[in-house]
């Protein structure tokens, strides 16, 4: 039966090419590549070894946006799963739950592209190429929903293929492959690296630099973490980020910082590593450095600026200094210290949407089971940091023995677990925030 | 839902526990188990890293075989989908083939015990865990049928991961770590390896060995083949087994035999990489030797005594030499030469059974799209040898560039591409397994 | 008798210090180190293991320039072979040429100072450190030649140490280590390195790199080559160092160019890798690529112009547009071409000085049995390029069949073997060169 | 001057072979391989690059027994000083020290030899050739005392470039390369491993190994030492041994025991490593188990038996108990322990012999700064225990902070450092053993 309806498959393709329908080069290859999947997929794809899905993968490569797109069309009807096989299969197996008919059950309702793909990653560099047809397959998504079906089937690939134990802890330093650095440089997304020698002094003895890698993808991290080691909670970015800075000595340090973390694959959206990647440097770290006592974040509050605008035209009463500080793209001045900190603290801790805090760096963190520690003021004076959140930074603490305590206390009691300071800063701010029901905020 | 759906589940087994059954050590043991899995899988499992995996992974590898048991059990009974909930996403999809649909389906149709093993491979060392945990359930299985869904979850899972494109293929040679020597004697099926200093021979320059390694399972092949430059095509595996042999020059050699292909991990079973192996070894040295011209092994036939005993109980007149051979336990005379030789060109290309050859190792090459070559006679006289198949051995041939049409020929034209040679014994074979219609073989 | 002399010198060493001589911090940490090294010389150094010598490596690293020089005063005078002892032997053994003579001659002439470096050297980090002070110590030997006496015995030491059957060569590409590369961008001596970027291009697919390594100097190349694949001989660098230029394939370049090589320890001058390092990776480059069929250098003329100046200033009658160029900074126009590569083809070939050419690139692939084949016109437009030979480059070929032979040409014959467009140039120079009997010259 | 005289030694050697003297085939060999290092030594060898220096190691390799003889007598005949040029070249330096004398002097005292060796190690496996030279030169020493010349700069420049420095401390365990492992097996000299499977116990958690390599003779273990973490200070090496013992837990080890160090090399005789060996590994495994507090060997005595048998032939009245055991080769009985161990007490710390005690293990530890703690009745039952020290073996004490002090009283003080214990048993002997002017012992 499913050698018929493959050959069902193969000849509608052919007969949709003659159906008088004139095909650029584009689409031919792109059809081309399709009848070769429907092949690969076969036994007889099995039989040749790797040479048919070096053959799909080379085809593949050589599509154009056109192309790809035509095949991705393709691969959303052609490579689904056969909807009355699948109804008839769950039907059979609800009645008569054997083995034999979970087993039927399940190859039904696998899709075809799945099987697809892990062909396709048979030849030589063909993860890097099914990550990157990922990528591809994302910029499509925006203007073609229907593609979400082959994008549900590839997340789930790459999810199993990319778990943590299939991933190799390296450090980075400066005897770490230059195909590797350049990376770094190319994907830093929180304080941005100016070239090579700006990169050496993040690298140096009182930093660190840890990544995931996955054996099939060499030289390319899946995300990146940069520590510093400093003597107590840092509260602003650019000593840290400073290139002339002092080496200091990492066994002297009392406080290691997370000062980024960087996801590096496009492709790999969705598929999240920061989480397994901060934990197991701060346990490393821990055994390493039993004098640091200390493991933070200095991480941005990119949300705050947005959401206090919101406000401020909601018409919460902020006050002259805090509107005045939305009015420029410059540090706030002093008076503006206390109402933006209080406010900030707010937002962190009781701005909610669906289960979540809104702010997605906080979200990371606390989701994590990090405690909100610290809102520390001008401490990132960078044009990023002025236009998300005035300059505002904010430490996130782990503690390794409370994370799950603490995750526990955000998901079920959906409380954020933060410092009596944070706590009071934010009930200073409930006056303000509270004294307009704010109907538009109550919905999100 | 889910949740809810979750206490339920955690709440049934405490009841199952109160309900005054009681429940021996290692039954209890499993049983935290099962509900330390029921909380991996949840977002709290994922906000701990891998450390609760860890635990887990501990505690599986405390049971004992009861516990074990029990524990498979529990992985059948709670961790399968919820078969209303399959249904009713298999209607809606069906009635309503969205992607939100199709979302919904996948995620209701797969059982919670993938994502179980998932979680569990976080764990350092995990995935030789859940290796062991399959060999376990392989054993298990034969007594209790129920547990074949869990092995379906598992062997699906193990095959994505083990994906050719993650496999690293590696020489082996006197210079690899003694841990990764030991697994070949320990594993070598074909042609037992007596010690390290046996070993040693296989390993010279004349010879070669190959095996593909998982990353995340160091210094373990999961398949090695061994491979010897002869001058030409080998018509017995003695030479090339004497430990004592000179040492030839593989720069002058005319053909590479593959004297053995064996698959090390009881726990892969039925997940194959032998086809895959054979050609990449044949395309490497292909490469690095021009000189290398014959690309053949040197095979047993496993089932071939055993076929003919029953063609000779069934009454077929095999002739006084065959008979007496079949008496015999010692290399047959010279007048059961031709007899049997004829006798096996039949078994090989003739006796199929459901779409292949009968001989599971014909059946592994003609499916790789390789061609019988020729019969052997006194190839191999070890106890094994002539208790297989009267010491004959046969030689497959891999043209690289005839394996795609070979095996179309095989799976599709169910033709055994095989010399004029083979061709010609078969015939003469003819007459004598044709005189009686063998009713026995026809529905074997 | 050899600890008496050693506890004569202590004293000594002692008593100069009490002689009421005030000195120095510098000069008492000298001091201090000196009388460690009287120690570590003895069994007692041996049986601390590495310990007193990482605490000799440790002060003299603590040294500043003024301690450095007393230090190596000390040893000049302290660490010098006993003379009368010397001659004692050198007679005993002219007498009596015995074993126990040549040994007790060996050891009495044998240097004390070599045993202190052997014994520096055990110290973690004691290689480099001792290549770092033969470069101290080359830059005091200028005031100091008194020195000499020390760079004479580190000199042969490291020559020993650094034996070419010790180092490793090894590709230098995108993938090496950062630390590696930027060695490459600091020491580069031939084509400046404009940073990573521009260093990239010089190490993609239609490129290579190599470099002689020494296990004890991790990253550090002592040595590398820069080679380019290309269609014929080159007769220009610019196109061969442009960062935007198509990136090629090496399998169907006929030549390899040498375009730079350059020596990276100013710590090793006068210990010369070069040679082997071109010969080695001709070979290696000759047996992965059989379509290169041609080795040869692009390189500069560094003396050319200086000596040209010196024959205008002694009056030879080089004509108008020859010493228009001389008086110029720019690329010399037309008309200066063919009087200038005449005149460059005559002091390659024809100007010699104490037995090898005068030039130094031309001593130096000539002494490694290069044959010049070819001047080029306009080839370096850089500013060093020209300052040194008007833009003039030259190639060497490398014939690996005939390197033997052309050495001993050069060495015995005193010949350079050369091309016949070469010939031709340099007998159009002799009227000019000859024309008046340039004394100078004329000795050299 | 230097070619002149090489041309003189090029045609004497021409001469000697036209003389008449009809020579063998393996002579005209050396011969010819001592022809071609005349040339390999000078600046035509180093034009070849390595050429050359491959095709001496060849030829030398290719000698049999006859023509390394002749060999070696040539390089002592034909490659030694010039005796007139270096007595001319001390008294002129002695007369006037300058630089330029020296640098004469220290060439013409220079062997050529050394030359001829450095360059013969420029051919790949050069090293390894010339450790195997030096052996195959030990053994034509015992009859050949005039090759004790060549034997001297061989150990000279083998010693130089073996340097510690250049040494690289690995660990051995069950991951190395069965290349390796094997190297173990064969040359375990202490206590003899019987194959794979016993090596395997001795490589297991509770177990250490490890060995100095030297990066030109890769897999090749110059020494290596074997740990045994223990709970106390071992009394016997039986259950160390013992391939079935349970496998503890090294983090709970009170004591890490050195129970067996073994050189490898032949060829390295009186080249000593041990020494920097043991102190590295103590000091690295200080670091990395703090819980380990004891640093001791469990050692052989095999000096004993065979000096208390002198004893007994000298007429030193031992008693019955002594004297029964001598003339047994089975365990001595328990009357014999305390007379035992108290001649033992004495012959390890009383009998010297030209500044060290007499017994060579004990020469070794106690040189190296240990202290000996305890002699150890019973404790190697092994035949060759028994031969050598009647089942005896002791502990030495290596204590990190001591090493120095320890090693400085042994070598100034001329005494051993030992514990009570060791001293009241050595006094108890001391009426036995002086008992006769034992006139035999009192000149040693």
């Amino acid at each position: 039966m499913e050698a018929g309806s493959l050959i069902r498959r193969v000849v509608s393709s052919l007969t949709g090419a003659a159906a008088g329908v004139v095909r650029s080069k584009e689409e031919r290859q792109a059809d081309r590549l399709a009848r070769l999947l429907h092949m690969l997929i076969t036994e007889r794809g099995e039989a040749t070894g790797a040479a048919m899905a070096r053959r799909a993968v080379t085809m593949y490569s050589g599509l154009g946006v056109e192309g790809r797109r035509r095949f991705f069309d393709t691969l959303a009807r052609e490579f689904s799963p056969d909807r009355n096989a699948v109804l008839e299969a769950a039907q059979a197996w609800h009645r008569d739950p054997t083995p034999a008919n979970h087993a039927l059950l399940q190859r039904f309702v696998e899709p075809p592209r799945q099987e697809v793909f892990r062909r396709m990653n048979m030849a030589p560099g063909g993860t890097a190429v099914l990550v990157g047809l990922r990528r591809a397959l994302l910029d499509e998504l925006r203007d073609r929903p229907h593609l979400a079906i082959v994008d549900q089937d590839l997340t789930h690939l790459l999810g199993s293929w990319f778990n943590r134990g299939f991933l190799e802890l390296k450090r980075i330093d400066w005897r770490s492959p230059a195909a590797t650095l350049e990376k770094l440089i190319a994907y830093e997304a929180v304080h941005e690296i100016q070239g090579f020698p700006d990169l050496k002094r993040r690298l140096e003895n009182d930093r660190r630099c840890f990544g995931f890698f996955h054996p099939a993808l060499a030289d390319e991290p899946l995300v990146f973490v940069e520590v510093a080691f400093v003597d107590e909670l840092p509260a602003a970015v650019g000593p840290i980020l400073a290139p002339e800075s002092t080496i200091g000595d990492p066994r002297r340090a009392k406080c290691a910082v997370f000062y980024s973390i960087t996801s590096c694959q496009a492709g790999m959206r969705g598929i999240s590593f920061g989480n397994f990647l901060i934990k197991q440097v701060a346990a490393d770290l821990h055994a390493e450095l039993p004098n640091v006592k200390i493991f933070a974040t200095l991480s941005p509050v990119p949300g705050f600026r947005a959401w206090l605008k919101r406000k401020a035209s909601a018409g919460v009463p902020l006050g002259a200094a805090v509107l005045a500080a939305l009015r420029s793209d410059l540090l706030p001045p002093a008076e503006a210290r206390a109402p933006l900190e209080n406010l900030a603290a707010w937002y962190l801790t009781r701005e909610w949407d669906a289960g979540h805090v809104r702010d997605p760096v906080a979200r990371f963190h606390l989701g994590n089971g990090a405690r909100l520690e610290r809102i520390n003021w001008q401490a990132d004076a960078s044009h990023k940091g002025l236009a998300q959140s005035f300059g505002l930074m904010v430490n996130y603490v782990y503690d390794l023995g409370d994370v799950e305590n603490n995750h526990e206390t955000y998901v079920k009691g959906h409380k954020v677990v933060h410092s009596d300071a944070v706590e009071r800063a934010a009930r200073e701010a409930q006056g303000v925030v509270e004294s307009t029901a704010s109907a538009p905020m109550s919905t999100s």
